[in-house]
């Protein structure tokens, strides 16, 4: 399979065509941003451990029945997805408050929540990806109200699989963003990454952060980190 | 009914104890703050407008069959209302963009929506009022979901009385903001007050905004506006 066009450069990602019409080639990079792009720094081995963990992630999903657009690790830093239409909706699963979430409900970071929190927020870098309801959606008419409600069924899942998987090594799941597209035949189906970058990852004992807010909060080294979340998920030796 | 001791003073209203257990004095005050209270003036005369602008409003709801705290106005700034303990949360019906709807969606303010949207906002001053959703109320523990359906319900029947009501008068019920409460017996009640302080309301042929967002914005003089309010609900004859 070949590195054909440049069709979108992300944030974090670049993503190419190849010679077949429904996969893209997906090429992680070094780049850390936070506070949508206002903070930003090249990272040297980011992308690797990005696309590892991610790999390891969207395995262990798919052997729980959840699908993905991922098909496959194809070197360090690059894997191959199926393509899908971005649905410009970021879903958030929280376990534990943190972020925005503590401050809009006044809880201190690392309340545990009585139940799993979604929320939806609008994928617009001009409006600063503002949280939204199903309601907002349905006025923005970015998805239909049976994909608002597979998005949301998605993450629920998502949680019931990633929360104990992480838990099995250490690591609290306090909260994570997934993102979904829509394939060729229309299906919704789970997109982008899943990461350091969009998920919170303490360590269950230490409560140490393993995740991006070691960046965005300088308060860390991001590759040390993400080094022991790989390693965690047994794939450092590989 | 005498006035009896001073139970609470909010931005806009005091609330007094009567003779009776079940029943509060309220007393609208001549106050207007905007900004969680950041901006803040007197305004002589508001109090009795908005006294008899809510009165005129709640006696609307009441013979449209949506029961309410209010009992009965005894006064040109007092009001008897039945005692509820209010449920810390504002709901928020909107018909039209305008407000933090606008700025959170992307849509110019006079965006007619295609559809109301109704929005929960956890009343906490400390907070900032945060806008929520049902999920976080769950968590937060502040209302039970049944009470959740209640408010919603609630919200649009009152948009749908008071959105026709507001047209006949030549007036667009842009948005507004109700309160609830639960009475002795904890069924949920309509609460607070329904006035130019709490909806959005413009002229519906030249659009001149007939509420609030005049002391907001200082863009006129909120009790000229607040009078054409009464006036075209046929309230300044009485």
């Amino acid at each position: 399979m070949e590195k054909g066009q440049l069709l979108y450069e992300g944030k974090a990602k670049r993503l190419y065509a190849t010679t077949e019409e429904n996969i893209l080639f997906v090429e992680y990079k070094d780049s850390a941003t936070a506070f949508n792009g206002e903070k930003k720094e090249e990272i040297a081995g980011k992308g690797v451990l990005n696309n590892s963990i991610t790999t390891l992630i969207f395995d262990k999903l798919k052997s729980a029945g959840i699908d993905s657009h991922f098909v496959g690790k194809i070197s360090d830093n690059e894997q191959l997805v199926k393509k899908v239409d971005i649905i410009p909706i970021e879903l958030v699963v929280r376990n534990i408050a943190a972020g925005s979430l503590a401050n809009r409900i006044g809880y201190e970071e690392g309340t545990p929540l009585s139940r799993p929190i979604v929320e939806f927020y609008y994928k617009n870098d001009d409006l600063g990806d503002p949280f939204i309801t199903s309601e907002h959606i349905d006025v923005l008419d970015i998805a239909t109200s049976e994909e608002v409600q597979a998005l949301y069924d998605n993450g629920l899942k998502v949680n019931d699989v990633l929360r104990p998987f992480f838990q099995e090594i250490g690591v609290i799941l306090v909260d994570f963003k997934l993102e979904f597209g829509r394939d060729a035949n229309g299906q919704v189906l789970l997109a982008d990454e899943i990461s350091p970058d969009t998920c919170r990852l303490w360590d269950s004992e230490t409560k140490q952060k393993l995740d991006k807010d070691v960046f965005r909060r300088n308060i860390g080294d991001l590759t040390e980190v993400y080094k022991i979340i790989l390693a965690r998920l047994g794939g450092l030796s590989k």
